[in-house]
């Protein structure tokens, strides 16, 4: 699909609309932060824990909005969704508390937890190769063998719409705490959480510079937003950060992206552990490699350096404790 | 001292004078669960996650509200306090946000983390042998030579309704979720905690069992409890709960426990490990040994079997990577 044909785009009421849906079923999740690690940085640094979200991680929020936004139609032969672990999971629970049947394919090296705590909010799994299989072909065509609906992991306007939700929760903390920062940070692999979050924040906070944070080797949104492009990683590119291999960014997603973001920022794995490390130590959160990408960014330096205030969304927790050892040794 | 002679008692009256002073200083930690969690454990459990509290545990809500209390009094001598770690940190930040200056008495074997976070708070440190010294003593010295204020780490009526405040939002977000539990466990080393969030509940929920929760070898609460006497533990008792460490119930304290607790429960380091491991993995929460001993007491099934919710503290999240990374690996 070239990229001049742009299906349709949410716009902030879309989001509005998700809050009152999700309201009383995703946590409301508090905006936090350190004051050591403030003083050690020379800044305040907030941070939303959306890994104390339900599934642990804030997959849930647009997997609840696409599912009770499609309602009764979708009943009978229940959902289809691909994932590399925590759309799988936000899926699973959402089609649990909707009371329809979920399938979900999952690549076969997923975390552990992933896989274990998907299977437990009772979901089918199907595995696929990630380096050699089409997941999107594989989830269509098992969708159409069952009258079910694919669960998109980010380029769709509902899911879109339920990730932003954060954007307008974090607007309100910050009025809360009166508190004005210079940026805010959020975790980017297909960009709807980015692209979700970025378009609530325009509204509600215009003059705001939203940045995406990405694993350095899958840095597609920092260059495509460079490039004015849908820039794609290389076929090689390998990362601790299991929840944003994504390859390209979303068509949906990419299109807003570029008409909010204020640039792209990327890490590398040793600045990924160093930021779990700290996170755990600073903050007492558990945050996944993925997840704790925005918070390395500001942690590393990539963020223009100041001392106003920051935030950075941790977008998930769900990792093995043979990693998080890992990082802790870092 | 004998245990008929006990000083004035605080009343709920000072607990929610206490919430007033805390407001805008104490972070209103939420309270949160795991849905797959209690799925597996065939109730729900809901955790008061106080390691997300300002120093990464709740004496910072004691510290602040004597503190501020003790007002202009101790501007100039500052303040003395005596800790293994948790109400270090929170002395030395309340004392840091009052503008006087802390000196913390701290046994030689307390964990890293917690020195290296009470200097961060620019307290001065002064180190004892936990098993041979009596840090009581010293610290006292120390303020006389000062013309200090002693922030006792929980026997006092200040310190009894900082920690209430707890119970109160326990209390307030319960109503809010709709939820009636069976009852609430609450971590216990000297019974500050404990005590003040029996307190608030009493007045609250009056109908809500309290439950203390204890390393086994400093079970002095729960064996206080049973025979009515303040009893001592073994001078030989080890337990990974450092936070807990402590030999005998407080007079004020157990005073309060006596009259508002329903039972006392106790774990292995083994069951600490392991319930260490669940807030990992289904909380997304750092949590160390002596603040999931509550946790730990419902996991392993020392609280009544049943169905119905339970509420447990989780007072605390300084703990060193190594202990952590053991607690992984169980």
């Amino acid at each position: 699909m070239p990229d001049t044909i742009i299906p349709e785009l949410p716009v902030f009421a879309d989001i509005t609309t998700a809050a009152e849906r999700l309201k009383g079923r995703a946590i409301r999740t508090p905006l936090l932060e350190s004051p050591l690690l403030n003083e050690r940085m020379g800044r305040r640094i907030l941070v939303k824990p959306e890994c104390l979200q339900r599934t642990g991680s804030f997959k849930f929020r647009g997997a609840s909005n696409k599912i009770l936004a499609l309602g009764d139609s979708v009943k009978a032969g229940g959902v289809v969704a691909y994932s590399s672990g925590n759309h799988a999971q936000g899926v699973a629970a959402a089609a649990h508390y909707a009371g329809i049947p979920a399938l979900i394919v999952m690549p076969s090296d997923a975390p552990a937890i992933k896989r274990a705590n998907t299977a437990a909010w009772g979901a089918e799994i199907q595995l696929y190769d990630r380096f050699t299989e089409d997941r999107t072909a594989l989830a269509q065509s098992i969708a159409n063998e069952r009258g079910a609906a694919i669960v998109p992991p980010y380029d769709d306007p509902l899911i879109i719409s339920g990730q932003g939700t954060i954007g307008i929760e974090i607007a309100e903390q910050l009025d809360a705490l009166n508190v004005t920062p210079c940026a805010v940070v959020v975790p980017c692999g297909g960009g709807g959480l980015l692209s979700g979050t970025a378009l609530a924040l325009s509204k509600l906070c215009p003059e705001l510079p939203i940045y995406s944070a990405e694993p350095a080797d899958f840095n597609d949104t920092a260059r495509s937003l460079a490039s004015g492009n849908r820039e794609s990683v290389s076929p090689d590119a390998r990362s601790i950060c299991d929840a944003l291999l994504t390859p390209t960014p979303g068509i949906i997603t990419f299109a807003l992206n570029q008409a909010l973001l204020s640039g792209g920022l990327a890490v590398s794995d040793a600045e990924v552990l160093a930021a779990m490390r700290t996170a755990f130590l600073d903050l007492k959160l558990v945050v996944e490699p993925g997840g704790v990408v925005a918070l390395a960014s500001i942690l590393s330096g990539k963020l223009p350096p100041g001392d106003e205030p920051v935030v950075a969304v941790l977008s998930g927790g769900n990792v093995d404790p043979e990693v998080f050892q890992g990082a802790l040794k870092s």
